[in-house]
């Protein structure tokens, strides 16, 4: 390893590996580091005072000895994340191993809302997650924002939320400033936060995937090598205002015919309900109102078949544009797309296969979200976490921690 | 640096960094390689040896003592590159400054010739070519490839060539089978291979570019922080086929309506002209085929304008979906699309600002490739010439060299 790392960057290395790939002996991240076994000692013992690792048992079969295994702790650690959406506010505490403390979500119609009433909503909380936090022990480390539009990530602002009605509101200077919070707020578009959660940290077959989240509008991520595609201003992973239908409906950015107007929720609604029909009330929570198209599909309603193989076709036409540029590993339907996969899958998977050209859909996997429409807020948890794997010394060492491997 | 560096890594880490950055002292390169002043100086008089590196004169207001600047030579090493299109076959030799040594193009239809005598033909280009460079008292080191149309890199098979009409040729087995050849021969897909030239090697303001490579189809690729993004199985960037045309003419591929069936040479071609126009006539050079549309269209002919207004408009719709999905510091317009730009671009201009939704177009640009026709044979080059990078020891010292330092 060079000369040229830091302490910091080198306590960082070592707690990285010990997420992923995953629990490993001293003597196993001296090799792998390139560093002494007395350094290794010394990098871990710093991080176990600061109870960000712990010992998990004895190793076998490694190289030389066998020693203690470490594995990541970090209990007394949590990335916030939250997220403003047309439907709801959320927020969700993960600690340092990604494991969920608490979790919030509050429906809401924001459209009919003035920003202002939504940051103050979402501001409560993030006040009430974190006072959570503290009393379960731990510390809030940060908080990432999910908002369903385009962010300057340069100047914390929301520049354009169609579907919010928003248009350059400075939501990291407000929430900031609701907040009063001891702990760093960033602000990103919610498809990239749910593509961060979607392909990690650290799973290997999830590297090279782009990532649908179906909201009211469409949102996503490309994730290629294990990285997030950012593009030159950050506005990579737009692809709810892809033109796929130009002869079709008017969408809230002002284009005519983005991918969002066929396959966002509100055109699942439309196809699927009368206006009158209770799917449609968005006074009710969205959770039931999918669970009830859900329900119909099942029973093979006519109408909701139809609907639901009418998006999940736009889904496929969009998805296979986007795989022949890409080829990725996968297709990950994630959001709304998630829980009524079953019903979308077969259409959508016809016309991916038939608009690929690359032989055997280049490879190409579909494949369903676990976490639906928890996947931006998780995101955003996970990005605050970030900070922790760059810098481990932010985490203060626990009050009575003994000076060497005390936090256990 | 690692001890784990083997000494070719280190040797092809001090040859990258004398090509990007470029030319600087052995102090330097020490300093920023964390290496010692021997261990630089041993590395280099082992590439001055086999003529890749030589003096460049003094180098002043650097960190230290002024020392002597190194810079790349290897005027005595060659990367070919090599072309099947269907209107040409095509060659380069450049040496490892990227200086172009030899390069060859030969006009076919290789739509009415088989696989064979295609193949026949390139393989005679390329030995003529392997024979100048031997006779300029230089040493190939691989040759690189491109075809128009889909490869499986891990059999060196075009699995799918619509404009050729080949599928599954295992054009890797059939070169060198025909050339006997002394180096090592790869494959790529032109598209892939013209991004590579555009983007440098090493060109900071080329790292996150979307290429488009217009030609009687239309190909291109993606780089993202400086590399290549490929996909699963090396089917990134089949740009050509992404549907953008539902309702439109059906493509080489089978399918209706793919991005080149509305902007690839034939569109352009059959929207400018009569079938009696000897524009579109395949036994004259398409050189001079685009010189004279770009006559007419100077002169302000209301047909040509027409049709390269037509096309440029599709240009921009296609870019706009791709920069939705990635915002790209660049879209460079390359191949045929180069030479008659100016042309192009403002219908292609209004349609790519239509269509992206983030403010100012997300800061993407637009540029018209130096390179045209010739990006693709460039970037097989360069793909044969980082053989040397990854292992400089490859390059055989030239007879009667001195030990150390002789092969100025």
């Amino acid at each position: 390893m060079s000369g040229s790392h830091s302490r910091t960057d080198k306590l960082g290395l070592v707690l990285r590996r010990l997420r992923d790939p995953g629990p490993r002996s001293r003597a196993r991240l001296a090799e792998e580091l390139d560093l002494s076994r007395s350094a290794v000692s010394a990098l871990v013992a710093e991080l176990e005072e600061r109870g960000l690792v712990r010992s998990a048992g004895t190793e076998r079969g490694g190289v030389g000895r066998p020693g203690t295994t470490l594995e990541l702790d970090g209990r007394n650690v949590c990335g916030l994340g939250a997220e403003i959406n047309v439907n709801h506010v959320a927020t969700v505490a993960l600690d340092l191993g990604g494991r969920v403390v608490v979790e919030h979500r509050e429906s809401l119609d924001a459209s009919r809302l003035d920003a202002g009433e939504v940051l103050d909503r979402l501001a409560a909380l993030v006040a009430r997650t974190d006072d959570e936090v503290r009393a379960a022990g731990a510390q809030t480390i940060g908080l990432g924002v999910g908002v369903a539009g385009l962010v300057d990530r340069t100047r914390d602002v929301l520049t354009l939320g169609p579907n919010l009605g928003w248009r350059d509101v400075p939501v990291g200077a407000e929430l900031r400033g609701r907040l009063g919070a001891a702990f760093p707020v960033l602000i990103d578009n919610e498809g990239n936060l749910a593509a961060t959660a979607e392909s990690g940290p650290g799973d290997p077959a999830r590297q090279d995937i782009l990532v649908i989240y179906g909201e009211v509008g469409l949102g996503g991520g490309i994730v290629a090598d294990g990285r997030l595609l950012r593009g030159r201003q950050g506005y990579a992973g737009e692809l709810g205002h892809m033109i796929v239908d130009p002869g079709g409906r008017r969408c809230g950015c002002g284009r005519i015919g983005c991918w969002e107007t066929v396959c966002g929720l509100r055109a699942l609604m439309d196809a699927a309900a009368d206006p009158d029909d209770p799917v449609r009330d968005p006074a009710l929570s969205l959770d039931d109102r999918l669970a009830e198209i859900d329900r119909r599909a099942t029973l093979g309603d006519t109408r909701t078949v139809a609907a639901l193989d009418q998006v999940g076709g736009w889904v496929g036409v969009g998805a296979a544009i986007l795989t022949n540029a890409l080829n990725p590993g996968s297709v990950v339907l994630s959001g709304y797309f998630a829980g009524l996969g079953p019903h979308l899958r077969p259409a959508m998977e016809q016309r991916l296969a038939a608009g690929v050209v690359a032989p055997h859909v280049g490879g190409t996997r579909v494949e369903m979200s676990t976490l639906g429409f928890a996947a931006a807020v998780r995101g955003g948890a996970l990005a605050a976490l970030e900070t922790v794997f760059e810098d481990p010394t932010l985490v203060a060492r626990p009050r009575g921690a003994a000076v060497s491997g005390g936090a256990r």
